[in-house]
């Protein structure tokens, strides 16, 4: 193993799937797990997954000195901790909102006020099918909103080959497990008044519109549903181009911008059970499925998309960066592929 | 008790839902369920919340003469079966799509070839909502499909009070639960398939887009997905209103549909856990949650509605425009007011 | 309407449910529902089944004065506020464990110390099919546990029909859903750490089993399992009678201990999908689902019981025994019967 | 990659567990699917897990020569099949129940007639925990069934440390996931039936009893519910000594077992969320986790097994005793250590 790694914030669920991608990973050494309140405790007692492991959470007072640390704290930690994080390691992947958009004034727009606002433009956005050559190399990357990299994934091949401008309407219609509440919870959190929702939980305004704005240059109608399951976001880009576009158009455009890509799938009305994306066909894994249907009786175009929120949406998409960044095999650690069948994943 | 009735196709889900609602209501007299598949078993043995009754399943070949008749059938054995039924009853309601559309041409576009057209146009859509005037005394209704019936009801408002015109661009984004597939099942309706799925179903063109056009006059772009549960359809409509639209505008229109019908709840972001409409809410209810919000930034309107879609979308719908046909009191049968907390419905 | 009633914690799930059941009551006039955290609150706020009800929650401090008043409290708070109770209301119906118990000896070996013990004599078990001579003028009536009911209905007609005398080896494997941890919620009970669970929660040494030995006699081995709903317990009784048991003296046990049983359903291998006892099919029902199996090769019973928690283990339990004890008709404020298909109750 | 491999049947459950498992396997090379229904369809269209793949379903009338060769086919196929299959491969791994039991008697009592008894007595059973040494070079071995592997493991200790001799009474109460049903599906499979249950599906006389009371030489009081989840197996053993057991009995039992296994995990009470064994805790992988807990007061002793019935239970299974068989590293192929969070697996 080439590199030594660490988690900050080791006991959420996110933090959880770092440690769960990071123990299974061939170049990288886990050495350190951090948690305020299940310090010294097996990371296997909080993390059911991971019971062979013998290492314990320690306090984040002490971070220890490593290649590459991943924080998984919530929101406002990170830009708080950032020198210390920068001085325990050569590169620092965040897996919060700190480090996402570019500039203050977009900051400030979605979110409180930014403590260290200069360093929004040194950081690099961990999505490597939109910004891989930056990454290369990058000491500060800031994984992605789970919302935003399921629909920028779904739109960017759009973009990329001119068939959207930026003037577009775009609705965005997402489907979210509740693995996105995190793991404190709450009453509606719990599990008799969670279960079997179609809930509306951001009708508007939801904070990931930000990132999509920034990396698209559109902006999208956004709204997210929580509907039963744990991990996995799926997202309905309804889309209305300007002019006539047609199915091989939609196929240049996607096989142009994922062909060679490793971890997006295209998946668009082969036959069978499974002929659109699924957030239960790539639970667990870093996969992306994408595909698209028109509509021209409406001069639309819909899009959908499927990740898993934990892990393309934001663990896998963390070790996939930090992969590219230290010029890994880009896949090394996440070559799990996902099970059929499963459940409400 | 004041009317006899009689279910034919008594064995599927919306049959069974029929034969619950009959057997609770205070002024029908259940007299006959037919089924041929399980001709002379209980109807308990086929829906085991009815083992408390001794009727059993007779053959749809001997019709016994009653004052209402609910078919149950699939799509185009009620245009087959016309005559025998209103032989052997004054009032027919057909909960199939035989007899939903008003014209031959209408029904031509988005189904097959119809045997019966002379009579598209003297059936009554059953929406009381809709149409409660036309289905006083009406001899033949046509209950509404069940992703169109929560659409309507969403934006019917907007229309009643002149917020939308009909040239607006909407999206409708349907979430639905697995009995909307009937009982029939195959590889897609198995439950390790289908168990825990966001699955886009009808990405386009979906059927129930006729009956929107036909009562609305407005064309949607309309999307449905599969969802975890069995019972339910949440239809999220985003609507971009030419003009702005103000909070009291919305208000001031949907308490003006609405405010007086015994089935339609506004929810519209009221604090705790239950802000917008969902189904799990309504679960064996005839009850529709409809609700909004405005995201003035992209000048877009959001509207929620939620309903049971073998309730208020099928059964419970053609039980209460029997109530109106027949002069009995609107919510007989129908007073079942769901229960908290419930799991997937 | 007859009778006023009132709901003491109105906001838990059992006091919801207790709401519904007298909202919906011929006999019954619902004045008053407590809550000291929702005070003022509507009771729709929190209980989406009842937003149609124009009643708020009050403080427990004043009690209205009424004829029957329902507590559906934390264990402990009826011992303690009892005087109070029983100066508002000629009966009292208690749904927490405080007076289930006979003596003070038997509270003691399950629970912590109580303080009116004195009381324990004179306290009524709410579950007609074993105690309804008692219950009718009873002005104390405790509800029973959920599991104990389920394993009680599933047990009664052994014991009261001889075929079991009480020495023998009886284990009771039960399976519930999340509302039996209540309202309040923590990690354990959120939704992603709860959802798809087959978790062994109370391995040995359940309380429910002092109720069982109580009524029954006999000691059971007894076991509970979380699994994936929110309504529902089910216990399966494998029971080693001393002789030789056949399927007539079965049936006339329990035929002859529920034939005339309004809320005790037998289901026991006639064929179809619902052939022995099951949750879902009584979910949202007072109605006890009871049947068995012969396992002659090692000379073994099996008896499968099903029941709603809520309902027929908790608040439905409370109301037929309300019902039982001022002289109402059984079945008033009962009558759901249930839906089919339904997913996760 | 030092082997070639073919599964035979590969459209189904377990054998697309099979293909999952010999794709990503360093030692095997998956050169062969068969599949009548599916002929010439990529495996990835019916497992969407498996989109990455090329391979084509073949027809199983031509067999490739393999190292070999894993059967997926329903019982009663492989015992008809035996002779193609052995020609095709040096080593034959059939997953169904043709070759479980030893003897020919046995087989009658609990199937029906077997048409090639004489090579009961050659093949090998593919638990390595119970069988290891006998795994080395075998030819033909057979897969356990999913409910006796998670019953076995739970008492094999108990027998193997002299805890336990035979006579005792033990009770089995296992709960299942709807992958058990197999692909097919049926009424009672169908998503609205099959979702939410807790449903006796195999009160008594279950099958695999029999490879239990062949490989613990004891017969067990066995019952099978489905509960709502498509991949696992819990088996709850309640067990009655005849003198007293202590933990540290059971700790050394256990302990003594499976200290040196990669596939057990014990898990005994330790705090948390997760104290006892759980499906969705291992669903995905090989893993098995065993617990138990003393109940003193009726000299009871429970057992708790959880295994993924597609993984442990079968395809898994399956994998690791070709791995023994051939002498490649145990875990090679079998590396996943499941999802956490995760919903219903």
């Amino acid at each position: 193993m080439s590199y030594t790694a660490s988690v900050v914030g080791g006991s959420g669920f996110t933090g959880g799937e770092l440690l769960r991608l990071l123990d299974g990973h061939p170049e990288f050494e886990l050495t350190q797990a951090t948690s305020r309140s299940k310090e010294n405790k097996t990371i296997g007692h909080q993390h059911p997954n991971l019971r062979h492991s013998e290492l314990r959470f320690s306090s984040p007072e002490e971070l220890a000195s490593v290649d590459v640390l991943f924080a998984a704290t919530p929101h406002g930690v990170s830009m708080e901790q950032i020198d210390r994080f920068q001085d325990a390691a050569d590169t620092v992947v965040d897996l919060s909102a700190d480090f996402r958009l570019e500039t203050e004034a977009q900051y400030e727009e979605w979110y409180d006020g930014h403590t260290r606002p200069e360093l929004l433009a040194d950081s690099e956005y961990a999505l490597p099918e939109l910004n891989r050559e930056n990454l290369a190399g990058a000491d500060l990357i800031a994984s992605g909103g789970c919302n935003a990299t399921a629909t920028i994934l779904g739109l960017l091949p759009l973009f990329e080959h001119g068939v959207l401008s930026g003037d577009e309407r775009i609705v965005v219609d997402v489907k979210v497990g509740s693995s996105e509440g995190g793991a404190g919870g709450g009453e509606a959190s719990s599990h008799p008044e969670r279960s079997g929702v179609v809930r509306p939980y951001a009708p508007t305004g939801h904070r990931h519109e930000a990132e999509i704005q920034q990396f698209l240059g559109v902006d999208v109608s956004f709204t997210v549903h929580a509907v039963e399951m744990t991990r996995g976001a799926s997202a309905t880009c309804h889309v209305f181009p300007d002019g006539p576009v047609s199915k091989g158009d939609l196929w240049g455009a996607y096989r142009g911008s994922y062909e060679d890509e490793p971890f997006v799938e295209l998946v668009a009305g082969g036959g069978g059970v499974y002929r659109y994306p699924e957030p239960k066909a790539v639970a667990g894994t870093n996969r992306a499925e994408v595909g698209f249907e028109l509509d021209p009786g409406n001069k639309r175009l819909v899009v959908f998309s499927a990740i898993d929120n934990m892990m393309k949406g934001s663990a896998g998409q963390a070790v996939h960066a930090a992969n590219v960044a230290l010029g890994i095999e880009e896949t090394a650690g996440l070559e799990f592929q996902g099970l059929h069948p499963v459940g409400a994943p």
